[in-house]
């Protein structure tokens, strides 16, 4: 099985699960087509589908055989990222996802072409808390509606539940963090750990060993996999967000600096900085009218405080201890060699 | 099992419940304590417990006993219940709830206490939809660890996905209600129906008579008592929403003229106004600055519509219909009399 074929069968099992769930919706009143579709459409359209991945595959490496159950209940995975990011949308008040527009600018569009009365931004704002809201209900009843017997959901839920606890804290300490102006490697690291690392790689690997009835051995060395890896492809992305070529990542240049994110990259770079550097980062870290030569000059800083080439070995590191990890655990061979594929590629940022 | 007596025991299971939780937060860090504390406060502070009443009773007519199970089961209602809360003043911009600050006004004052860096505001709103996604994600840990048997639940859980979609729809249908200026005594009714009626009353019970195997006469009979009670509610809420004492209801007077709300009591009035009166709403209704005298001028011409009058009959229509349905089904005594006792209140408004 590719991780291409995967993607297609984990979007054909959202747009089923989509499909059977928009009667209800339509039963209530038509004015909610527009919660349907941009649910239908984000859902949908692009991410890279990582966190199905690991789930589907922590399932095969159980042993437990390929079937639609787990393809359905990893890509429900999909919905809960759906929740997070129109979330995270919302409070960062990003305008693009994905190089479209956010779904609270798509709803406040709405607002304003169909002539309504209010502010067309808190209309946009609370159509997207509660299409966010909607979709980490469909997640649950994705979940539960899989095909998996209740005494296999059971034995999955806490995991299920923890999951979705932490990447909320995750989301919450990055916030306080961005508050905070950030400056703590330490707590940047922590961020990373819960919004991504655990969330996005060791969580969904835990879920689908749990569906899999796997041991408690795999389980641990999913974690000794899954948190470094998740922590190196975190890393990756915070590097992408300064550095990264909008072509590839799909957001505007510079757009981490502009946002002003607090991530380990800038941690390690405000810890480093001398008093003129230190001066120009707390300056212009921030700043959403940052134009191109701020961006320069900043990215300039980072890589001349040494801040970029820590982080790339960080990085490495992680990526190498993920590769390790798997060696002295018995599973399948299908699935070893899928997850170390997925390490070579998430540590890349090529998946 | 006196009203009282139950919202103790909810109480009391909410507490241990959140007591269980709040370690697994501790254990991610310290910055969490803000977010543990503010969720016990909300959760524990009020709060009439209606949903949890309709649960455990609807769980009591199917002739189970009562037991802890169904008391953890039934509270796990209000943590739902939160989430609604909580995002619905982000959505709406209240700055207090029970008469004390809401989320995210008690976030941005965290904020400026701790002289952090940003928008205090927006920090506060941030706070709050994660915080409400947290309570969302709780309700159902509170649920699944209940103690009801995996088969058990699994009974319960479509009621419980269908409930929590209903309940997003129904707040999105009010916001688009609103943004519409309002005007449908169909839509507000549509509104109330969605938003409280089957939330409130109807699949609480239904969610109870699930896991007390209870037979589908039963649930029907518990539509047939819900619905028209739990639109009575909301229309009292409505009314008391323009009329009410604001040391009943915990809300400055007029709060609802000032935000604007279009329910089916303003929906009748502005059918039923003269040109002069119908100036007169489209003008105050919505207006944040809306003074006393506004308020007296709006409660006045709300009740020389006749608006005030046909929605007091339909209460009376809606509640004596609810005190009927239950007469020809089959159920435990006890239950019978406390669900009439709950929809003598809930009209009246007095639970």
């Amino acid at each position: 099985m590719t991780a291409t074929g995967l993607r297609v069968r984990f979007d054909k099992a959202l747009q089923e699960f989509l499909r059977g769930a928009m009667p209800a919706l339509a039963g209530i009143a038509d004015d909610l087509g527009p919660l349907a579709e941009a649910t239908e459409a984000f859902v949908l359209d692009g991410g890279k589908r990582l966190r199905p991945l690991f789930c589907y595959w922590g399932y095969r490496a159980t042993g437990a055989g390929d079937d639609e159950r787990i393809v359905a209940a990893a890509a429900s995975l999909e919905l809960l990222q759906a929740c997070a990011l129109v979330h995270d949308d919302v409070i960062d008040g990003s305008d693009t996802r994905r190089g479209a527009p956010s779904v609270h600018r798509r709803f406040a569009a709405l607002h304003r072409s169909a002539g309504w009365h209010g502010d067309p931004e808190r209309f946009g704002q609370a159509a997207a808390i509660l299409l966010g809201d909607l979709a980490l209900i469909w997640a649950d009843a994705m979940l539960s509606g899989s095909g998996f017997t209740a005494v296999e959901l059971e034995r999955a839920l806490p995991i299920w539940d923890t999951m979705r606890v932490e990447v909320m804290c995750g989301q919450y300490l990055d916030v306080v963090e961005q508050a905070r102006g950030g400056g703590s490697v330490e707590r940047a690291l922590r961020v990373a750990r819960f919004k991504s690392a655990k969330y996005t790689i060791e969580r969904p690997l835990h879920l689908g060993a749990a569906l899999g009835a796997g041991p408690p051995e795999l389980s641990t060395a999913f974690s000794a996999y899954g948190l470094p890896l998740g922590e190196a492809f975190q890393l990756r992305d915070d590097v992408l967000g300064v550095y990264g070529d909008p072509d590839v990542t799909g957001k505007p240049a510079g757009d981490d600096l502009r946002e002003g994110k607090r991530t380990v990259l800038v941690a390690y770079a405000l810890e480093a900085a001398n008093d003129a550097q230190t001066e120009q980062l707390r300056r212009h870290l921030g700043d959403p009218q940052l134009a191109e030569d701020g961006i320069t000059v900043l990215r300039e800083i980072i890589a001349a405080t040494g801040a970029l080439d820590r982080v790339e070995e960080l990085i490495s590191v992680r990526a190498a201890a993920a590769g390790r990890a798997l060696d002295d655990v018995v599973m399948d061979a299908e699935a070893r060699s899928a997850l170390l594929q997925l390490a070579e590629a998430a540590s890349r940022r090529l998946v």
